[in-house]
């Protein structure tokens, strides 16, 4: 028996999501039915309809930021029961046998993950389509489990926008007192700062809006710097031990470099187009520019837990499935604080 | 009274270099005349006397690995005496009381290192000129211990080419059994395959001449790749924990960078100009782009030690002073085996 679902899809890259059914895979022995209750909306969604890095399958289901109730087990699950309210991220499969996924990093197979949507499932049983739509079946290792403490609706981009944010934090070592910049105040930026500010840092936000920071300040951020005026790179050298770099837009990493202290790092955590980056950048002060992508099923738990127990939640605003292609067009004018989260009540009807 | 010293110097960018006498300041009380004896002979040496990098001052004297003994000290030198075996490196004060001097880490002073040449003096005396001379006077913080067991020819290069590598190597934390990659194969590829095996990695050198193959292997690299075939980039992925680049030419980042492990770290210790580099070759296996430059004090003297415990030493090429010129002909096509050191007693005469 496998599982009718409504869900919202894209045909092509020129088509505007639109209503579509699928049949989920039947239960296996170690498979979990999840009833998906919220979706967050992740640019990487817009991307890839759009099929913006190429190579997009379709018909496409996007959604990779899922919160919803155990329906019903495989005969060999263990770890989850029905009833239990958990979480999908990005990535649904993996090699499970490569030092990362031993490791518990399935998110750098080195066979490559296996992403929630937009991707070839490893059985063969064709493409996987992702959490803009009414439930999933998801194999019960790539699950994770939502405290109770957290909103469900508000703990949705959690799975993508605060592991992608809180695991370079955490790999490379924010401890109380660093210097820590955020650039970009969206959807991941407004998740490193609650972070970076939960790890005793502190936090600069540095953004091209100086009408975000009344927003950054309210948030937790201790200061705030305007980017539009080119002064401030030279006015703030040396000053952060960690950038987290949270911004795809284009823009000139080598006058984000010498914002960092002699042996700072930036983390690149948004997808900008290759830049040039000079050597002097990062030979004169033993600088090291780094990359991360979100974070492994044991991280993410443990991010989901530390975020119950310290009150860590995304700014969101819930949306109904409708609404997605405005959604999306508001997206492209960063017109969202600091999430859209699809209620999927509003496709059950 | 001050020290009358034979030296070669380039008058301007478009000059040779040529015979000068220059008047070495009045030993201070804290200052030791230096008789040089040896001066190894960087690329950067060529460089700075053709204002290829900008800013140059004239007249220069290179040479800033210099050997030398102990002539003279000053009232005040407590760490010197007259006839010791000193060497001097790529810098010969700063501002001491920055966190980087004040941790030993000179070279990435707050204010500045002030190099060994080509550089205004930071007590107001004028320009500094390096060791391709008879004498120099130093500040006695600024110079190290050259041991009994190294020659005096080949280790002159260890204070600028040597630590250069030995530092990043020591500072990203190889150990026995890592994988290290080291790119190029001149003055200083050549010190970083000897120092990532002593280390205990295993080390393949990646140089475009193939004929570099046999004196790679002959100094203790275990493997070789010709990167003038485009596949090997493709053949080697996810190869290496480390990779040192010592390339100064321009070459594609990116493909270097997909040669690293998950994790892992590439250190420019080079100065290419400035390379596209693409936001997924880091993020998708979390790997680091960062730069290195020498060495402070504390940790050439450790590197000195090493490296007279190991046996290890610079390949060399003994010349005669009035031979520069044509030994920067010979640089610049890679025709050095691997690096030209000046014997200063032609010099003396």
């Amino acid at each position: 028996m496998s599982f009718p679902t409504r869900a919202f899809a894209a045909q092509s890259s020129s088509s505007p999501l639109e209503p579509w059914s699928l049949e989920r895979r039947a239960l296996g022995a170690d498979d979990v039915l999840i009833d998906i209750l919220f979706c967050g909306v992740c640019h990487s969604d817009l991307h890839q309809a759009r099929d913006e890095w190429g190579g997009s399958l379709f018909p496409m289901v996007p959604g990779h930021e899922i919160v919803g109730k155990v329906l019903s087990v495989g005969t060999g699950v263990t770890k989850w029961k029905v009833g239990d309210t958990v979480g999908v991220g990005v990535f649904v499969d993996s090699c499970r046998a490569c030092p990362q996924c031993l490791a518990g990093e399935e998110q750098y197979c080195d066979e490559g993950m296996t992403a929630t949507y937009n991707a070839q499932a490893r059985d063969g049983g064709g493409l996987t389509f992702g959490g803009y739509s009414t439930q999933i079946v998801i194999q019960e290792d790539y699950i994770v489990s939502i405290p109770e403490a957290l909103p469900l609706d508000a703990a949705a981009p959690l799975l993508c926008a605060g592991i992608t944010t809180y695991s370079p934090l955490r790999y490379f070592g924010v401890k109380p007192g660093d210097s820590v910049a955020v650039v970009g105040l969206g959807g991941l930026g407004h998740m490193g700062v609650k972070f970076a500010k939960a790890f005793g840092a502190h936090v600069t936000v540095l953004s091209h809006s100086p009408s975000k920071r009344e927003a950054a300040l309210a948030m937790g951020a201790d200061d705030f710097i305007a980017t539009g005026d080119e002064a401030v790179f030279a006015d703030n050298r040396k000053k952060f031990d960690l950038i987290l770099d949270t911004v795809s837009a284009d823009h000139d990493l080598n006058s984000y470099l010498g914002l960092l202290k002699i042996n700072g790092t930036m983390v690149l955590v948004g997808l900008p187009n290759p830049s040039p980056v000079s050597a002097f950048s990062l030979v004169g002060g033993r600088r090291s520019l780094a990359g991360s992508m979100i974070g492994g099923i044991k991280e993410t738990q443990e991010m989901l837990d530390f975020c119950a127990e310290k009150g860590i939640v995304c700014d969101i605003e819930v949306i109904p499935m409708d609404y997605i292609n405005t959604a999306y067009e508001r997206m492209l004018k960063s017109d969202v604080r600091y999430r859209f989260v699809i209620d999927l009540a509003t496709l059950k009807g």
